[in-house]
């Protein structure tokens, strides 16, 4: 209650008081929110770095960061065609050097055309430059073997978290048992448990079977689904294909299998494709949620609600930084439709470098270009990497004893599973961690390593797990990879 | 309810059903959301554009869209040094080559180093890259003459939108009476009204007076919170300085009187700065809420919350669609600070794009730099450009019979009030419309020039106002303000 000015201003003078703001009076969805990516053991990492500069001695020379898919700060390169681009859209003066190719020249043209003034500094319309959001719709209609792609559908956005939070944030409704529930995977990427947390929408698990390459099966979401319905009414299914961070990636039949359980339940399906281009493993193959729901005629095809996000930041660009992604939506009531374009139409517009550079990724280097050659052995160079560090994380991980792991069949993740002695496990809940924190924790301080413990994407009860990147060079990944697991051996050996 | 599998399938043959998400189903705090600034009026602006271009015959040949801030769409040219740099960064190959000053080189060089894997393409941390927020408070410190800042409270966000929203996000708790209640002008920039929906927060207006080139007074703040605590709890208190759409710039008294008044009815103030650059009125100069917290001493130095805003989109050098953007906080609870962290990671980070343009304009080139003249002229250009047209928007208007408007002392918009005959506000009510969207619409039909009602900012009752940008080429904005004043004369004719 406010006092009467002249008591506040004593109050005042007496010295401090309470924050308007503190974490008891804050909003409280927020405050539940947990990301475990750049958590803690993150903190801790900057920290480490930051004594090593200072010349603070420790049992390594620098700390490894294997926590998040950040192709670049790894040493991976920008594909040259992208940048030149880029550089000739931020700086059109450039479009006279003869030192760019022509087609990179006439792509920094077309995306200037239409842009507001001709400048990557006007904003662009809230759901994204048309013509951006045209090329996105040719990209989708070739990725998926000519099924149509209407480019009102499309919505450009800042990275596809962004996108992602803003369909989820459509969905929230209602109050205690009657508010909406958002089926998602255990393991999961934990930006859905936060948005959801930060929505007060209801969390709703279904674990992915570890014992079967962490493949969903549709049984366990029948069971999810009939257990939430007694606390809250379940209406989004999220999917995230290939897997973040298991790893694993969706046949087709399993996809056909979710969709169906999607339409009869009433579920909207949010799929969470960023990594469809991080498919290494012989035999799988990346089909998209809209095709299959098309493919299977109605009333899926006709019927089925579905948002499809993906993003500049993975694939084998890996620009992150650059906050590109978008969302086609499906059969989304046109009057809710509106509402997303409204409700995206407040913060503006996504960044529009991010924007250019999207369309360099959906509309890459044709055979005749000049510069499809040196594109083609880039992206080509990038992902078979990829795919031999994923090999090579599977085999040493299965090499250790404690620890085994499944294929990294696509992303850029492996999530291996590691027993944990009984003392380790007593000696974390002594200390209030998660066993699986506490030895990453150890790991960090003994070895450099960052990798983010399984308990911050869930896991079944009383296994334990860690999410790293295969993104390290080759080299560094071997000796990484040799570390952990000498490490595991000497940590189950202390508290054996 | 579910139906059982069986029946649910039947009923899906038997065709059509009704979506799972419906405006009816959908989340009603985003269906309350209203942002005019892209509202009906822009949508239809679009429509008359690809008319134009599919060669449809209108009383006009160009849309001059007066409706939004955004410099570069209507023709202003970026900064060169800030381009320059920002391409060097983007296509480090560049920094070989001669035709780039040393300076604009030795900058990009910087700030590559600052980013992972010397790359704009990996994430920065979510704070955003370190070393800008050191140039960022340095920025404020010579600002503010000499007050410290601490990077430490300087969070790097995609556009001052994103900042904004993220800290009323953390001060929204409680329900019903007890929700929290947000103060903020009218006439007001709608994102503050969007995001006060969006998150169910309650709005209360204070209202600037007119009459006093559209002061702030004290005395209606305190009318507006008496008010309001019948109906919330009122704990933020949001300030636009310079305004918008009003343009006014604040004196230091007044700032002063805001921050007692924060301070005694414990208040958390947010200050919108985005327009510190944009001062043109002879006699008006910018003070920080920063600079003049800290300068009233104890108590508000030491225990007054704030949250200031800035962006590279406003300013002289007009970059939106980099989304650049900051906030400093002051005085925050730092476990309150820890939260905002954490939920600005959900996000990952800010577009570096974004991040690498504000270093720019936070610290531009040295008298003894290369690009320094160059940099000079091409800012205080636009600046003096700007001033002459916020003298000329007020003279033209001011000399129509029927407009009145305050002198534009800052930011970018003329926001003048139009006298509307009674036979069309009872035209306007017949069509459901607001008496200004319908004398904006016509406007609009009829001569191309796109502005914005002022029922999307709020004014007071009875009258009506449109906010025009000043933007537009000196003879283009003259043309424009000509049509408009002889548009205002048919309308008024025509409706007496």
């Amino acid at each position: 209650m406010a006092l009467k000015a002249g008591d506040q201003s004593q109050a005042a003078m007496n010295g401090l008081r309470d924050k308007v703001l503190t974490v008891d009076t804050m909003n409280q969805c927020v405050r539940r929110v947990e990301y475990a990516v750049r958590g803690p053991i993150v903190i801790r990492a900057l920290e480490l770095e930051q004594e090593l500069r200072q010349g603070v001695k420790k049992p390594f020379t620098e700390v490894i960061r294997a926590n998040i898919g950040d192709a670049q700060a790894m040493g991976q390169k920008p594909i040259t065609f992208m940048r030149q681009v880029l550089a000739l859209c931020v700086n059109p003066e450039l479009l006279s050097s003869p030192h760019f190719p022509e087609d990179a020249k006439r792509r920094a043209e077309r995306i200037l055309q239409a842009c507001g003034g001709h400048s990557l500094g006007a904003y662009s319309i809230s759901s994204g430059i048309q013509l951006i959001r045209e090329d996105v719709a040719r990209y989708i209609e070739r990725r998926d073997g000519g099924i149509p792609s209407d480019p009102t559908n499309i919505f450009l956005s800042t990275g596809a978290s962004d996108a992602i939070v803003t369909v989820l944030k459509l969905l929230v409704a209602g109050e205690g048992r009657t508010r909406t529930g958002v089926l998602i995977p255990i393991p999961q990427y934990p930006l859905y448990s936060a948005t959801i947390a930060e929505l007060d929408a209801a969390q709703v698990n279904y674990y992915l079977d570890e014992e079967r390459a962490w493949a969903l099966d549709v049984l366990e979401l029948g069971r999810a689904l009939r257990q939430a319905r007694e606390r809250c009414r379940p209406r989004a299914l999220c999917v995230i294909n290939p897997g973040n961070p298991t790893g694993q990636v969706q046949t087709r039949e399993c996809i056909e299998a979710v969709i169906r359980f999607a339409f009869e339940e009433r579920l909207f399906l949010l799929a969470d494709e960023v990594y469809q281009d991080n498919v290494y493993a012989e035999g799988s193959q990346f089909h998209s949620f809209k095709k299959v729901l098309t493919e299977m005629g109605p009333p899926y095809a006709t019927q089925q609600e579905l948002a499809s996000f993906h993003s500049t930041s993975k694939g084998y660009m890996g620009e992150c930084g650059f906050r590109g992604g978008y969302v086609e939506v499906v059969n989304m009531d046109p009057e809710v439709q509106q509402q997303l374009q409204k409700l995206m139409s407040v913060r503006l517009c996504p960044p529009v470098p991010g924007q250019a550079l999207l369309d360099t990724v959906v509309s890459p280097p044709a055979p005749s270009d000049p510069s499809f050659a040196q594109f083609q052995a880039e992206k080509q160079a990038v992902l078979a990497d990829l795919a031999a560090k994923a090999k090579l994380a599977e085999r040493i991980f299965n090499e250790t004893p404690g620890i085994c792991c499944n294929p990294v069949q696509g992303a850029m993740y492996s999530f291996p599973r590691v027993e944990l002695p009984q003392r380790a496990v007593q000696r974390a809940q002594e200390l209030g961690l998660a066993p699986d924190m506490f030895f990453c924790m150890r790991l960090l301080e003994e070895t450099g390593i960052c990798v983010v413990p399984g308990s911050g994407f869930g896991q079944r009860e009383g296994t334990y797990h860690f999410r790293m990147t295969i993104l390290p060079p080759m080299e560094k990944l071997r000796q990484l990879l040799e570390k952990l697991s000498q490490f595991h051996a000497r940590f189950t050996l202390e508290y054996s």
